[in-house]
């Protein structure tokens, strides 16, 4: 619990993707990294790295010797200290819960092991609000992406792009806002799978205001995710860290429409940074909201893919080369660890059936059984099926 | 003369991109050849070849055994003697003359020698019909090609592209079909450059008739360009074995809109064949006219592009590629051969000049300098005004 307001802390301190709370963070834990800022003084081997980290030019840009790195952290720190005084953990906490999201940090059930790719730039903690469980919705998912200002045809690739993965089981990862956005989540939401709406506010912040109904039913068969506290309202700075985690949720990001200088462009950048699948969707030549999309797939960054089941295809190769390496021959089944193995051996191979029934089963508690399903069905072992859980007829073993 | 009756006789004797019939040409010439088919008995050299080349299933398909080999060599050959005896070269050669053809055969000035990448399938000979030089019109030269249904965006862009690539001093090599072809043939001629209209009938024929008067405005700043003599109507394998030629004379090809089996792919794949540059237009998804152009994209077969500049950008690289390799730090005026240096050093550097005036001063005949401007233009040295001939300001020693 300590960890948990430490990082409700952490979230009010620094901006979102603050690279330098996130060694800090990273080198010593969220509670000491508060009570450093508390007592105003920063362990002495953070400091040393801070200034050599400046001399690589690793921490953004500005001054470029050692002294000057000193005064430059003394100024983060005084900043991350005045905003302590007036952050109220416990009252976020409340208010979060008040408005029905939850709090999911690093090591929970919940927490989508992925966004560790993040390094230094790792969220502290997320706010969830919504049905759908974010590790499972995203395990096997891909960011739809593209321009607010979408045309029609972007509009109507978005949503055949949401609804085709969805129906092929996949998670469908957004921004929740205006023109691609939106019809890619409406697209997902009419196809049945969870999607994952990463906003730039905090979940109880409807922005943009018209998407009120939107984000209801994203709440209702998916979920909201941010990782600024209650209240918080949208930022352009905001908007472009926030792009980082739509990528790093999703095993891939397509880009429907984008003009040269679209902000979609930035989500693709991460993708590419990420080393995750990279697509773009051509459109017309004529038309500058392709231009962005054309410009990728030109210069070999993006794959140029014009269904959703191309794009299953290629994020179903990734999903391969993230599955472990094997070492030698040995069956896929031998690659699990027990406690996995003993899940999968748990679920049946037809009927289908609820996690409690295999924690059962296995001898195990929910909490594992939902955390190894996750991995299973990522690994194509096991299906979720409208009566629950069973064996893929298709699994790594055939029969 | 002799030759170019013997050749004007093979284009009776095979289909046009018959293997066999050019394989033959090319190891005893074309004289040999008419004669050998004259008295019914092949040089037991070639036999052989036809035997093994059968055995490696490199002359087509069919019987795989060497007895085999020889009775479907006794067949073509006689098929090859029945059309000998109505073949009347003299009248060919006439007709063509009448209708205001010419014939251009390998060896003359004006034959555009990149066909002889074709090997085996080169054309025997080509009938023109046009106020432009092939050769010249081809030696920076892109070929727009799509489907004959085009659609009015792809018809726009391919009016685009024709106009373009001709601004830029591009040839532009197409069909002379519906669609694509007609759209970038005139385009090119709004552009102002020379554009070539490679037919599958005859240059006397008008196919489509519909495009009497595109052909005529063809003939007047560019040229028909035919492997058919006179009055030979156009039939499926000879639009197919036509596409070989669009391919090979252009530097490179764009596929500006094609369905999944249009016949623009085939084009397309001469182009790879003969490694020339290979792209293709996108559009939206939502069209099928466009599914060839992504597949070849999505497959990296093709490069996207979208504007004419961007096309010129790759045939410009590849241009530069079929440039003569550097031996040793030399200056490129080093590598030009005698002759030709002799002729760029009588182009003058701003006032332009014509062929003859340049002939005069470099103390050559006319067809020499013809010869040597072609290549010379096509390596950046000199470039056609409309006031003749000059030096380029960007040429390759840059004063």
């Amino acid at each position: 619990m300590r960890e948990r307001l430490a990082r409700v802390t952490l979230m009010r301190l620094a901006e979102p993707g603050d690279p330098v709370m996130g060694r800090l963070t990273a080198s010593c834990g969220p509670e000491a990294a508060v009570e450093q800022v508390r007592r105003g003084a920063l362990d002495a081997g953070f400091v040393h790295w801070f200034g050599s980290a400046r001399h690589r030019g690793a921490a953004g840009s500005g001054d470029g010797d050692g002294a000057g790195a000193g005064d430059r952290l003394a100024r983060i720190l005084a900043a991350w200290a005045a905003r302590l005084e007036t952050a109220d953990p416990a009252e976020d906490l409340a208010a979060g819960e008040r408005t029905g999201a939850r709090l999911v940090v690093p090591g929970d059930a919940e927490w989508p092991t992925q966004l560790d790719d993040l390094g230094d730039v790792r969220p502290h903690a997320l706010w969830l609000h919504g049905e759908a469980n974010l590790r499972f919705a995203c395990i096997r998912s891909v960011a739809v992406v593209g321009s607010r200002a979408a045309t029609p045809y972007g509009a109507h690739v978005a949503a055949e792009f949401g609804a085709g993965l969805s129906e092929r089981g996949y998670g469908v990862v957004s921004g929740g806002a205006y023109g691609v956005d939106g019809a890619a989540h409406r697209g997902a939401l009419a196809g049945g799978a969870p999607t994952v709406a990463v906003l730039a506010c905090g979940t109880d912040v409807t922005y943009p205001s018209a998407h009120h109904d939107l984000f209801a039913a994203v709440r209702g068969q998916g979920v909201l995710v941010s990782e600024c506290p209650m209240g918080v309202r949208p930022t352009r700075p905001r908007f472009l860290v926030r792009n980082r985690l739509i990528a790093a949720l999703a095993r891939g990001t397509v880009v429907v429409e984008a003009a040269v200088r679209s902000g979609a462009l930035n989500t693709a950048g991460h993708a590419t940074a990420l080393r995750r699948v990279l697509a773009a969707v051509p459109g017309p030549v004529t038309s500058d909201t392709s231009a962005g999309c054309h410009r990728l797939i030109r210069q070999g960054a993006a794959t140029c893919v014009t269904t959703p089941a191309e794009m299953t295809e290629l994020v179903g190769v990734i999903g391969d080369e993230l599955a472990p390496e094997p070492r030698g021959p040995v069956l896929p089944r031998d690659r699990l660890d027990p406690e996995t193995r003993r899940v999968l051996e748990a679920v049946p191979a037809r009927a289908g059936a609820g996690p409690a029934t295999i924690a059962v089963a296995a001898g195990t508690d929910l909490e594992t059984v939902l955390s190894c399903l996750g991995g299973l069905a990522a690994a194509g072992y096991v299906e979720r099926t409208s009566r629950g859980w069973r064996l893929r007829p298709e699994r790594p073993e055939g029969g």
